[in-house]
């Protein structure tokens, strides 16, 4: 099997397209240079906020979506990526756009979850991801319990990612965000899902060392499957 | 003045690649996905080794080199910049493939170099670069004295360049790029320069915690500044 070209939809947020696309060099096995995969990105800064277009009439994030996604199929990717959960509640206009495969995010999070034996897990996650439901959509039909934070801890995660992570504060306090992960994790949840691509690399900028799984890392395995080559 | 798009000649290696791209995103001024820069990458792979083309009559890069400045250009890359400092022995080939500046890593290097008083440096670097001069051409003129450490301590970069970082080996025995890190110290450099992408990457991978100078940030510093965009 030739390897074939990943395309990441990226700038959604800068960071987080770092985070997957450094995920797929680092996972990839390979002794040298050629052995890696040819990755293209549009770290696409233009796209506007996502949660904002999908609860306040915030600008429609889909036209930039479409340029970057046929701008990447033009250059050579044989499937995209799209390192933001919030964007997924789009996949469909993306996928309609081009001819090649985007993989879904969410629902790779979900099989990985499934293969792990999870029941019950937390979801970390903006606004528009959330109350948009597309994370429940997904697990409906998996035999995954999803329980969401209350009003407040779900302020405190929002707040983590856009005055925390996204403005790349590394002093933000998480005091209350660490109280919304112990909680749900005394609600009887095996594991948190960071449901929003800003949130692995808060785990790491704050040490958040509670049991989670990481959709960014779970796209990027897939993504090097598709392309095919093996998994480190 | 309004944001400029950097184009990414990436791939040589991945991992740099990816490490020029964090760079760029976490050295600019931004309080938002929006107020960063747009950023387009190639980590093409495609492209041959430029130490064997240089020395050993490997393959000419110079093909795949100039494709993916062009296809970035034709992406809407306003400036382009290559994570690979051997690769800079192509540098006018690449620039005379499109209309778009190419940034010179080694010549914005040599600037800071100059700028924090630097009388003597250590240069690390693949042999490709060594045995071209490409460093001590620019450096020439510059009142920078360049030490190169002997024999077995460019076999021993070499070593750790191709057998450590390029093959993912975390566990890779440091102790002879130790030992010729501080000969150069101790035969009076006052920094060493980490003049291959792959370095860095080894100084954080192997706490490699001597005096030094990263190309690829002094690269991801004069990108933004050209981009139009502040400084962190």
């Amino acid at each position: 099997m030739s390897k074939k070209v990943i395309g990441i939809v990226g700038g959604m947020g800068p960071l987080a397209t770092a985070d997957l696309f450094k995920k797929i060099v680092i996972n990839t096995k390979a002794e040298k240079d050629q052995d890696h995969i040819r990755v293209l990105v549009d770290n696409n800064t233009n796209i506007p906020d996502r949660t904002g277009a999908i609860l306040h009439g915030g600008m429609d994030p889909v036209p930039e979506l479409t340029k970057s996604a046929k701008a990447l199929e033009n250059m050579g990717a044989d499937l995209l990526i799209m390192p933001c959960n919030t964007a997924h509640y789009f996949h469909k206009s993306v996928a309609e756009a081009v001819n090649i495969p985007v993989l879904h995010m969410i629902e790779i999070t979900c099989k990985a979850l499934k293969l792990q034996g999870i029941k019950k897990a937390g979801l970390l996650a903006t606004d528009g991801t959330i109350q948009s439901g597309i994370y429940q959509k997904v697990f409906n039909d998996s035999g995954i319990e999803l329980i969401k934070p209350d009003e407040k801890g779900q302020e405190a995660v929002m707040d983590m990612i856009y005055g925390g992570v996204k403005a790349s504060r590394w002093d933000f306090d998480t005091t209350a965000v660490k109280e919304t992960m112990e909680s749900l994790l005394f609600a009887g949840a095996q594991t948190l899902i960071l449901g929003c691509t800003e949130l692995p690399l808060a785990k790491e900028m704050y040490s958040l060392d509670y049991p989670s799984v990481d959709p960014t890392l779970e796209l990027a395995r897939e993504a090097i499957r598709q392309a095919g080559k093996e998994i480190v």
